[in-house]
């Protein structure tokens, strides 16, 4: 490492503050950029037709030169989701563990980026050099296998980012939590903390993935007699382990159903992450040999999504597996803020249709709790205290923690994104503001539906469109044809014909008024009139205010 | 009463079944029919512009001469908020007790229905004659004051409904249940029990109300220094009851802001369902002349609904109460499925004021857990089951208590809107289905809006609208103007000039191609050309499918 320099280490986040989602954090040391994930988001409600939210980034695109490369932590979609994206734009290497790169590499695949991406497999307890960084990957536990958090050494200081974390003593593959190496890099000295504030507000420890294990052994216990499906995460290949051991244990078949959850547990098999007993897996058409009482469905769909395998078989519209009285369907998962309705919905179609559904005690949270962050930072003990990952409610529960533990208020950072945040032994403090953003991904377009289109699908959505066209003849502005009103989304026309007719009455007549008063009146002025008179009459009429569309063409 | 009859009592829910809203339900006996209660159900998220819906009454319209009234068990909008609606159909008189009718008097207000509308209030114990049908009102706790469950005395046998309920041993405001009614009516031999499922999947027992209070005083005592607001359900008196009584303690003036508060805690007060000590109550505009921490504020928006008093004051654009750092602000409610994510996003600003939000401990719910289903199942011993009020899950759920406690399987009935259950000792089955359904309300227009509508609205939402417009000769076919593209909704244009320079191309080409092949083709083969061109073209380089909406003028 260099002699210790009188520069300072700059933390960007470029999202992943204020939200879920999107993370991906900029790391600077005078002329070296290193950018920890490259997550997505998925849309809020009000982002209509939108089907993913990439970061905007600028930033990095502006000192494209200091870039080394991208640092991952782990192979959630909201750590890695926008790389296939970002990629294209500025081509730089990926560092991550196996199976994280696993997953990574499909995502390449898919958007024909994997041969023109470098790319490097990183072991915990290696460190690789960056730039006048050296990051070391160090192992932890979360709902996804091969997670890490990251040591950063810079010649301002270390930052211990966690990444997504929880403390899992007894994990169902590989080792617990690495705290040694945690406490080791703490009593050198840790300049920062950037800590995971998901569950921030939950007092107490996440329990050990384990524990659904044991849930498994009993509900496969008590069903002994009927079919049992199970909907979960794809990702969570240890809770995919554990469905797998306990039907081997009773005696089961399993049949995997969802494309990522079959597309996951194939990286995980190939990779060894997944330990599937011989003839265990069976392909979903061999369903039919085996009795109901004989098999397991490991299914997608746990959050309600209309798509998924799960929500088709509940709505008797998937093509291999229709729901039957007595089925045992087990959700082994919580549903995400804002997914509660759509998995209810779900759970009623699969109760009608005389499945016993199953929704409690079969998941555990892949988050620390708040006994669990106070342990990491009485390990680490940082100087300055960052919360990432979550919400405001949730950095700020997580800032909590770290005052109630001693670090001073001025030296916990509760960052918005886009904030430069620039610290070294002496100071922390924000010094500039870079520039961030959502970008919005619909169909095959990045970036092209904007606030302006938005707002449009938002009042569409509301109150519909009526289309009010008409002809001109040109110089003489006298009325050729129309006006035509035209609606949809507004009312159900054959029942509102009287209004429909009234509307085209008004309106002739101011538009009579309007041409006759004034003959040379521009389409901006007569588009004005048709606007007005029908905003009016509907509003007066139906306390409604769809958009009105007057579209004026002149022969 | 009529000595007994051959005939059989007809129970028919036409809403309020397999959802959470809607109630109302028909009792029929030969020449009778009583209904109870005739709720509103708030619209589900695909009912895109639609403020609320109503039941479809239409078989209450074809029998209108048997129709006796309404009995209201209690005050809450799924169980009156279509009356006034359904009033201007048919006016029949109400049954309810005072403060329910109090607040239906304010809903009957509003529409001009009070003069003409029959009303009578009746008091727990009491009972009314309706045609064959005696009907007797037994006093409940529940999130309201004054809920009632319902003796339904017919010829055919006694069905009791508990409307919403709860055991509350130690109600803030009156009597506990009247448990010991429960046991009589069971002595005498229940046909039908019809009981509250909300809360069936949830085991234990429900809180009392009063625990509230006393979370409410551990608050104050704690936050002696600092403005306290209260979030909570307008309708729920007794927890307003239970805020001025700490406020009172701890010597704070109490403001009530946010219009359905106002109105409620007004006609509760004139009624004497609220017990208001001289001069706690102050006007919002007197807040300045007391310090923060002299004052509480009780305010609507717990559900983060965005008009709301405090989510207004979240977003700052109150007018007379922006949030300061260090208030303390409760949230005294469970977010109802589907507002989870608007909740947090109120927490979120609130908390970035920097006010100190508690969401925790500060609610009990209104409905009845397991423990207390098996109690009024045990007191009142009823031949049939019929769960009511909740979704499937949730009927499923209270159907499992009553097979638990040893009703046959064949006795229990999860009845689906519509259906016909006659019943007497003998026997009971669904022998009819009737006309039933959710009516959209949208602006003034009370069904105008259906699914044609709806559907159209979700596609302008998803991906906007491509209106094509050109003029035709008439006769000839010749293309005089156009064909023009205008969007809404779809890209952001100015960044898009090129697509739709090129769409106009392609679409040019394919009329110039239909008309000369065709020179009188019909409007509808024209427009299934543009249809077809735009549709492909825009999908090939989109991947998106914006409404495309073709509209032709000849001069």
């Amino acid at each position: 490492m260099k002699r210790e320099s009188n520069s300072k280490l700059k933390i960007i986040p470029l999202g992943g503050l204020e939200q879920i989602g999107m993370n991906i954090t900029a790391f600077e040391y005078e002329d070296s950029i290193i950018v920890v994930d490259c997550g997505l988001a998925f849309p809020e409600d009000d982002m209509l037709g939108i089907d993913l939210v990439i970061p905007d980034i600028t930033y990095l695109k502006d000192n494209i030169q200091k870039v080394k490369g991208f640092v991952i932590t782990h192979g959630h979609e909201d750590h890695i989701g926008a790389l296939s994206y970002v990629l294209k734009e500025m081509n730089l290497p990926i560092y991550a563990t196996k199976l994280t790169m696993g997953i990574i590499e499909n995502k390449l695949k898919e958007h024909n980026l994997l041969r023109c991406t470098r790319r490097k497999v990183v072991r915990h307890g290696q460190s690789i050099n960056l730039g006048q960084f050296r990051i070391e990957f160090i192992k932890t536990n979360h709902s996804i296998a091969d997670a890490s958090a990251l040591a950063i050494y810079s010649p301002a200081g270390i930052v211990v980012h966690t990444g997504d974390f929880k403390v899992d003593y007894t994990p169902v593959f590989g080792d617990a939590i690495d705290l040694q190496r945690f406490a080791e890099i703490g009593k050198k000295g840790v300049l920062a903390l950037m800590s995971d504030s998901t569950n921030a507000e939950r007092p107490g420890f996440t329990m050990s993935e384990r524990t659904v294990g044991k849930t498994f052994d009993q509900i496969f216990a008590e069903h002994r007699n009927t079919r049992i499906i199970i909907a979960t995460f794809a990702s969570n290949v240890d809770r995919v382990q554990q469905i797998i051991n306990s039907a081997y244990k009773y005696d089961r078949k399993v049949v995997v159903e969802g494309r990522s959850m079959v597309n996951i547990i194939s990286t995980a098999s190939e990779l060894g992450y997944l330990n599937v007993p011989d003839k265990t897996l069976i392909e979903i058409d061999q369903l039919k040999n085996y009795p109901d009482e004989k098999t397991v469905l490991i299914t997608t769909g746990s959050q309600g999504e209309s798509m998924a395998a799960l929500s088709r078989m509940a709505a008797d519209i998937h093509k291999k597996v229709s729901i039957k009285p007595g089925d045992t369907v087990i959700f082994s998962s919580n549903p995400i803020p804002g997914n509660e309705k759509a998995v209810s919905r779900v759970i009623n179609e699969l109760s009608q249709k005389g499945a016993d559904v199953i929704f409690q005690d079969a998941h555990v949270s892949g988050h620390a709790c708040q006994e669990e962050l106070k342990l990491i930072y009485s390990l680490v003990k940082p100087k300055y205290a960052i919360p990432v990952h979550g919400e405001y409610r949730h950095l700020k529960a997580n800032a909590g923690i770290a005052t109630a533990l001693g670090i001073p208020k001025e030296n916990v950072f509760i960052l918005k994104s886009g904030e430069v945040l620039a610290l070294d032994n002496q100071s922390a403090k924000v010094v500039d503001k870079v520039q961030t953003g959502a970008i919005l991904v619909d169909g095959l377009g990045v970036g092209d539906v904007g606030n302006i289109v938005l707002r449009d699908r938002q009042h569409l959505a509301e109150d519909g469109i009526l289309i009010v066209v008409l002809t001109l003849e040109k110089g003489t502005n006298q009325l050729l044809a129309g006006p035509d009103i035209v609606s949809r989304g507004f009312v159900y026309v054959r029942e509102s014909e009287g209004l429909m007719e009234e509307a085209r009455q008004v309106l002739s007549d101011a538009l009579e008024n309007c041409l006759r008063n004034n003959r040379n009146a521009d389409w901006s002025r007569i588009k004005l009139v048709i606007r007005d008179t029908m905003n009016d009459f509907i509003w007066k009429r139906t306390k409604r205010r769809p958009m009105i569309l007057p579209i004026i063409m002149d022969v």
